[in-house]
């Protein structure tokens, strides 16, 4: 079945995002704010972490689950280290404040981790690692998120996609980014999957709900994606929980709630770290070193079947210089679901055109 | 075929390894920690990791590759961050005190990094990772290694197997020890097929050397084996990498010699992060959280085909509880190749028995 899409600039999306937002009673530099998050994930081409987030946002923003209004509390500030309480806040508010504390902190001490609980969802973790990285350190990013997936040879479903992210300071659209859920695919693919009409997904992507792999749709989205490579990936998922939901005192596991689960906070954690690469070396020597290691893997004759080599991050920043000019596609799934989304805060989507698009 | 093994106590086996160290020179003490670090390997049940390295070791070091007596030497020490010139010296030796490092400025600024260049192979990294979690923090090891895994899409080889380890402060023996490569399995794996005599390995674990996906052993020890689950080990092999040779001033990808290199030294890195629990919440708290969180994985209904779930780490420690009693089983093909090391330095190896055993 071809995908049906629509075709949006980012401005006009951005405003629609930050109109939704400040209709559920967010303030307007909060909406801006959140608005930037999911739109920079939209033009990276990472739409499972774009504007259909207001699906959820908005209804969790409804039912009264969230404050919009807090910036949540320093809890422990020591050295690099600080515990922080998000209060329940907006993930992209808390997120931006203790991204700044990341900052602060690695530069005072060399390198920070500031571990939050009780937080939100906080968007595409590349947006937070760009944000520490453009203060001139590496940045690094982690959450935990709504149970989806099972331990490895486990039936149910016990922690999130959990991702590990990490930006370099160097030239911002270029060079290496690494955003990676720890499953195989981030839900959001699968979700982005149901929305969009397809019947099946790749093998490896997902389980059933008795936790036997599956390729449906349907029955990937009622059962649990995999971990990164089985094991392994269940590794790092609990690596990730560890930073985030163990250090920080907040919830873990089954104890995080999530945008699906409109009833009660979602309470997820989020870690971010940042290192100051001036301690160990001249900036423009480090982002040269980058330059080079970046060249040494791209210089790699392709294998078999393919024309290049990519680096992470690669991908996306394509798609950047490419949606900035030709704008945003997206399906008329996700396009439907938003409009619907939209007459909940009495806002009016902006005129569309449809477009032929291979997604 | 039914493999062969021998079967040696842990005793016996760790004053062979020492013997054979100070017989290619090495001092007493350094003979001492080297074969520490190996025997664990081989307690926990990762011989990939084990007294089979002295294979590569013991020849290194006869051909000159190695500063046998250096201590290398800090370059920059600046709030929670350490650049560390190993001087090429041995590769446990230098982890040794760059984990006396991690573990100092962890404490005294929250958390540190210790960025290692100009080492050599120091073992399995679970060693380091639990060396400065028994100083009560949060302990993680990564190197680079010998170039042996292509990036995804490439023919060509450019990274290590890039290990990520994170050990916590909790029970030393219990709980949970994430020690990974990122690619499908450890190299040392292959060649623990290749030694045995195995004819086949699982598919997933290796390219031959055209890129191309194989399960033969022989076309695989010649290849490389897989980045885990692909794309994504690729990048989180290039975090390592950033980690261990961009920061440190080392060398990277292609400019990293091998245990199987015997011209030149190795001059991988390595990297040891620090984070102190304590500035985020008293220990024992920490570690009932982390009981906590490994319960919820174990408790997980095993899905259809297994009886229960594991936590990173338990295959390990029950291996541990088992050899220290049973003794270790090690290959009669590792064995004999130990055998004509062993000669080299003229050591005689000590009398061992045959058995039966599933490997």
């Amino acid at each position: 079945m071809a995908e049906q899409y629509i075709l949006i600039q980012s401005a006009p999306l951005k405003a629609f995002a930050k109109s939704m937002l400040m209709g559920a009673g967010v303030a307007v530099d909060r909406a801006e704010l959140v608005a930037q998050s999911l739109l920079e994930a939209n033009l990276r081409g990472v739409d499972s972490h774009g504007v259909q987030l207001l699906n959820f946002y908005i209804e969790h923003m409804a039912m009264g689950c969230m404050n919009l209004t807090t910036n949540g509390r320093i809890v422990t500030e020591s050295g690099g280290t600080m515990t922080y309480d998000a209060d329940n806040g907006i993930g992209q508010v808390i997120s931006d404040i203790c991204c700044d504390h990341t900052i602060r902190l690695a530069k005072a001490n060399g390198m920070a981790l500031v571990s939050v609980r009780h937080s939100n969802h906080f968007g595409a973790a590349a947006f937070w690692s760009q944000k520490i990285a453009r203060a001139g350190l590496i940045g690094m990013s982690f959450c935990n998120a709504t149970p989806l997936v099972p331990p490895w040879q486990g039936k149910e479903p016990r922690f999130g996609t959990n991702p590990i992210c990490m930006a370099m300071p160097g030239a911002p659209e270029t060079g290496w980014l690494l955003d990676m859920a720890t499953t195989t695919v981030a839900m959001g693919k699968i979700f982005k999957a149901n929305f969009s009409g397809d019947p099946t997904i790749p093998a490896g992507w997902a389980f059933d709900s008795d936790g036997v792999p599956t390729t449906d749709t349907q029955k990937a989205v009622k059962g649990m994606p995999m971990p990164l490579g089985g094991y392994k990936g269940y590794g790092l998922a609990l690596m990730v929980e560890i930073l985030v939901g163990v250090l920080s005192g907040g919830s873990m596991s089954t104890e995080v709630g999530g945008v699906r689960i409109r009833t009660r906070p979602m309470s997820c954690g989020q870690a971010f770290i940042g290192i100051d690469v001036e301690r160990f070396m001249p900036l423009d020597e480090f982002n040269a070193r980058m330059d080079k290691l970046v060249g040494l893997a791209k210089d790699t004759p392709p294998a078999p079947g393919y024309t290049e080599v990519l680096v992470a991050g690669e991908p996306e920043w394509r798609s950047l210089r490419k949606r900035r000019v030709q704008g945003i596609p997206l399906s008329k799934g996700v396009w439907q679901q938003l409009g619907k989304t939209a007459s909940l805060v009495k806002v009016t989507p902006p005129e569309v055109a449809d477009i032929e698009y291979q997604g």
